[in-house]
Order: structure tokens, then C-alpha cells, then sequence
């Protein structure tokens, strides 16, 4: 399920927040309406939001090159706004600068066409990159598992989270595709829903069987169904392991070392941080109190109730049992990531 | 706060399910509107539904006498329909039995009224004993904690859920009122939000200030808010300190152990089960799958999604702190409850 489409030079993205109700595509003509998508959760996933972004500047770019304009200046304060639409997940900032690199190797071409192009392809590059990414996450993350049929994850890791492959899910969905009766509980991920609304959706559409849980509930089933692997994906992977994720992995990570099953991440390379020593630095997003204190626009707590609504949290390397990128699987429980 | 009203033989509860929004009152008229008020969880929390259903009794009682008769085998009936109402929580069945001991050992009297009035008076001394519970737990819980200021719980532990005293909110409300700064974090509870509907509730009618989390973040925010203790009630306690609890509690007791932070469970004798040897044990109610794929009646999962909705979890003792009770604290990592 690819979360964007891209074609004759018209960018759209389907509104992840109406799904499974609806499937209602988005035309982005600008990176400013991109912006507002990424905060708004219409795209979203750490490598797809890499991808939307890197799109929406070649979308920029053409709209350049039909003035007969370059202007790289704009172009980057276009990047900046994307890169700042959402902190967390490094990939936006990741696939920000690389097509602004693409765009800065294609200024001694004074045609306006042709730096635009370069935008085009390097967003697509991005793009196909990641699909491919996803392939091999898929084979990896399988080796990893012989026999195991059943699972547990956390929000959504399935293409719409990415450029249409899937991280977490992918693994799961190749394993699936390779004959195994896989069985998935996915967890519902409050504030918004992500593992009730698209996970379970994109699943049953594989023909998946899924079992929903409150978050609240994850650690209890676990044991319960005797869940024999939790995976899930990343937002940002600090240089020692340190996972930031989706708000509640934390959890699942403790519980499934307290129950001695493996805790596995897949994200593409393009997820690692480097220069982020530790989980400690990574910045974390705060949203809206509203999406805690409201279900589905309808209050739930008293008036005067404040609330904290990190959209990530932070699983120590310590918990993570590998690591599952396009290269190969990193065993745990220590990890240096390097830069390339 | 209380759950009940029981005036001139009329018995009311406070529908649970309506507040915050409404404090709306349901008279109860015989036994099984209350099992129908308990199921439906218009009434909930351990102690309150032990209340709940000795009070239901003496109604069944009175109605009888009304009539000149005395009715053991139909009081009996009526008792284990209330004590099958919900399978979790001890008290429920505990308080049955002690009202149903007392009509029997009062049917020596051929009164009708004498009899019922036995009825009554054992469903109000069951009532009284909690608040008296609930006061000495305040005590020996806040001996506990002689500096801390921030604190985490989970569903709802306050007067709604007992005789009107509380059992882990009690402990918070006590230093409270010794003048004490608490703040407390409140995990929103899914599926039926008692945390965000009525610990808030509760909490801000207080003065004390509260910060809402869901309960996927509630590790993380354990950590980055530096809370000092947990503290939460219990539905059932297995002889071995095993604590069946609101289903998420295993989660934050996995959650303070890694963080190194109290863990303490706060309940009255009546919740304790010495019968039962451990957690493994102990009946877990599983309730509709649709409480969690829809949201006051909105579906927010795709048709095809199953759902598995335990209403309670099991905490191993080893991660529990202390356990006190209305006669003093024990302190884990093991315990050994016997019989009176």
C-alpha cells in the first residue's frame, strides 16, 4: 500500500487520518500544504514522511522551472520547513538534505529544467530506494525467524508507514508470503490509533489474522498468547542502539524481556543517527494535550485535566535484541553505529 | 466521593459510566439491576462492588420482609448472581458470603423484619469497615512515602471505586491534606478511560493537579517526569502476593522495576484471596471485544478485526513493592497471606 502517489508531476497523499473509514487522496501543491500533511499525521511513518518530503521539493522545483526560475534559496527554506515539520524521525531531515545536495550539484546547470529534474530524480531515487530497503528488511528480519508464527507490534510499520514496502510489518508479511500462518496482535496505539486503524487494516487486506489490543493490554497478552516476537519499527536509532519509537514501545520492550522473547527493530539505514551518540539527545515530539484529553473529538476527561502527549519514547539498546536494516541484521545487546 | 446512596431502604448508584460528563443516579431495585449495574460496570472497583452487592441483598432482604416472608433460598439466588456478575475481583464474592452468613444465622429468628434487618446491618457494617479501611491504608501508606511528591496510578482507586475512602488515591489525598505538593500522572485506562473519566476527576475536585497520559506513555513518562512511586489498588491478591489488578497495571509495575522506583499495591484484607495459591489462578474476566474496536459506539478498526480484551492483568509479587493494607504494610519481593 503506497502511502503517495507521483505521477505526470502531480503529487497526492491519501489521508492516513481517514483511513480504514475512507480512502481520501490529497493533492499537494506546495511544500507548504506537505508541511501541514507531515504535522498532521495525513502522511506519516518515518520513511515515508523522508519520502513525502523529498517529493514535495521536487514539486517545489518544477513549480520553479515553469517560470524559467532556479532559485535554490527558496528551495532550501522549503527544506527547512519540511525538516522542522516533525522532529523526531530523522529520515525527514535525512531526505531533506539529500536533495538539497542533488539540487546544489545541479546548479552549474543553468537550466532551469534540468536542476529541476535533478530534484525529480533524486526524490525518486529516495523513493525507490526505500521500497527496495523494504525488500530486504523483509528477508532479513525473516532469517531471523525459522518457525515463529506468532507476533506482536506497535503502531504501524506497513507500506503506508514507508514508500510502500513496510518495515516491521514486512517481515511479518514475507513470512506470510512464504507460507507461514503468521497471526499478529497488534497493539491500538493511542492517542490516534494507528495499530486499530491502519495496521489492523493493512493486514486483513494481506489476509492477515489480527487480534487488537489496548497498550495497556500488550504486556498481559503476551504472556497470555504466548507471543513468540515483538517487532516493531523506529523513528530514530541513536549511534549506541537507543531506539526512539512510537510511544508505547518502551513497554513493549520491557515486557518482552521479562518474558525472555525476542524484541526486534527493522528500519532502513536511513533511520540511524550517527551523530546522535545516545537515546538521551534525541529529540522527542510533544503534541497536542487535545489527543489525549479528547477520543476521536470527544473529551474524555474532566476540564481542568492537563495532559503529556509524547508522540515517541526511548527503548535502551539494552532491551533491543537486533537490529534489522537493508544491510543485515545488528545483534544486540550493544551496538556502535557507525556513519557511512 | 461515594458510589452509592442508601437512604430510607432506597439504594441508588452513581452511573460510573456517564461521569464525568453527568452525575447521574440509578435506583436499584432489586438484586438484579444491580448485577446489570456491576456487569455494565456503572459501578466498579473492587471494594465498592462488594458494597454494591450487600446492599443489593439487604434490598432483596426487605422486600421479602415487606411481604412477611423470609426468603433464604431466593437471598441465596440473588447472592450468586451478584457474585457471578463479574469473576475478577474477590470482594464480590467475599461480601456475598458474609451477607448470606449473617441471614443465616439470623433465620433462627422467624421475624421477617429481624431478619432482613440482620441482612441490612451486615451490608452496612461491610460498608463501614471499608471506610474505616480506607482511612487506615491513607495512614500506613503515606508512612511509606515521608518526602515523595510525584506519583503514578492507574484506573480509578478513589472513593467512586470503595466505600467512599479510596484505597491507592487514599495514600495521595493523604499527604494531600498533610499539606504535601503531590502532583500525580494518570494513565488515561483504556478501554473504558476510569483514569482520564474518574481518577481526574476525582483528583482535581482535590486541588490536586494532574497530567494525563495514555497508558502506552506512561514508561516514558515515568522517567522523564522523575515520578517517585506508583501506587495502585488490586482486585484480587493470591496468597503469594500476586496482584490482579486493572488490565495495564503489569505494565507500569515492569516499568517501575526497571526505574528502579516504588511499586506499591494498596487494597483492604477483603481483597485478599489466601485461597488462592497464585496469579495463575486467579479468573480473568474477559470482556466484549467491541469495547475496544469502537469508542462510544464509533468503530476505529476495520471489520475483520478481532480483539481480545482482558479487563484485569496479573502483577508477579517480584515486582511489587508493598502491599498495604487496612492493618499495615508488607513488604515484597515475597509475601505470604494466610487465612484470618
Amino acid at each position: 500500500m503506497d502511502p503517495l502517489r507521483f505521477t505526470s508531476g502531480r503529487l497526492f497523499v491519501l489521508d492516513q487520518t481517514a483511513l480504514p473509514r475512507e480512502e481520501r487522496w490529497i493533492e499537494i501543491e506546495d511544500a507548504r500544504s506537505m508541511v501541514e500533511s507531515i504535522a498532521g499525521l495525513r502522511v506519516r511513518g518515518a520513511p515515508a514522511i523522508g519520502i513525502a518530503a523529498a517529493l514535495a521539493l521536487a514539486v517545489e522545483a518544477a513549480k520553479s522551472a515553469a517560470h524559467g526560475e532556479v532559485r535554490p534559496d527558496a528551495l532550501t527554506r522549503a527544506g527547512e520547513a519540511l525538516a522542522a515539520a516533525r522532529p523526531t524521525a530523522t529520515n525527514l531531515a535525512w531526505a531533506v538534505r539529500r536533495v538539497l545536495a542533488a539540487a546544489d550539484r545541479a546548479l552549474g546547470q543553468s537550466d532551469a529544467r534540468a536542476w529541476s529534474e535533478a530534484v525529480r530524480r533524486e526524490a525518486l531515487a529516495i523513493w525507490e530506494e526505500d521500497r527496495a530497503a523494504s525488500r530486504a528488511m523483509a528477508r532479513w528480519g525473516a532469517s531471523l525467524f525459522p518457525t515463529e508464527t506468532l507476533f506482536m507490534t506497535h503502531c504501524n510499520t506497513g507500506g503506508l508507514a514507508t514508500g510502500g514496502g513496510g518495515t516491521a510489518l514486512a517481515v511479518v508479511l514475507e513470512l506470510k508470503r512464504s507460507g507461514r500462518p503468521v497471526a499478529v496482535w497488534v497493539t491500538e496505539t493511542r492517542p490516534l490509533l494507528q495499530g486499530a486503524r491502519l495496521t489492523a487494516w493493512e493486514l486483513l487486506r494481506e489476509g492477515v489474522p489480527v487480534k487488537l489490543v489496548t497498550d495497556g493490554a500488550a504486556a498481559f497478552v503476551m504472556a497470555r498468547a504466548r507471543i513468540q516476537a515483538v517487532v516493531v519499527g523506529a523513528d530514530r536509532i541513536a549511534r549506541n542502539g537507543d531506539v526512539a519509537n512510537k510511544v508505547g514501545t518502551f513497554s513493549l520492550a520491557l515486557a518482552a524481556k521479562d518474558r525472555g522473547i525476542p524484541f526486534v527493530v527493522v528500519a532502513p539505514t536511513s533511520t540511524l543517527d550517527p551523530a546522535c551518540p545516545s537515546g538521551d539527545v534525541i529529540p522527542i515530539e510533544e503534541r497536542e494535550p487535545g489527543e489525549v484529553l479528547t477520543f476521536q473529538g470527544v473529551p474524555v476527561a474532566p476540564e481542568g485535566a492537563g495532559a503529556e502527549n509524547p508522540a515517541f519514547d526511548v527503548t535502551p539498546a539494552r532491551l533491543v535484541t537486533a537490529i534489522v536494516t537493508e544491510r543485515g541484521v545488528n545483534r544486540g545487546p550493544t551496538y556502535e553505529f557507525g556513519a557511512d
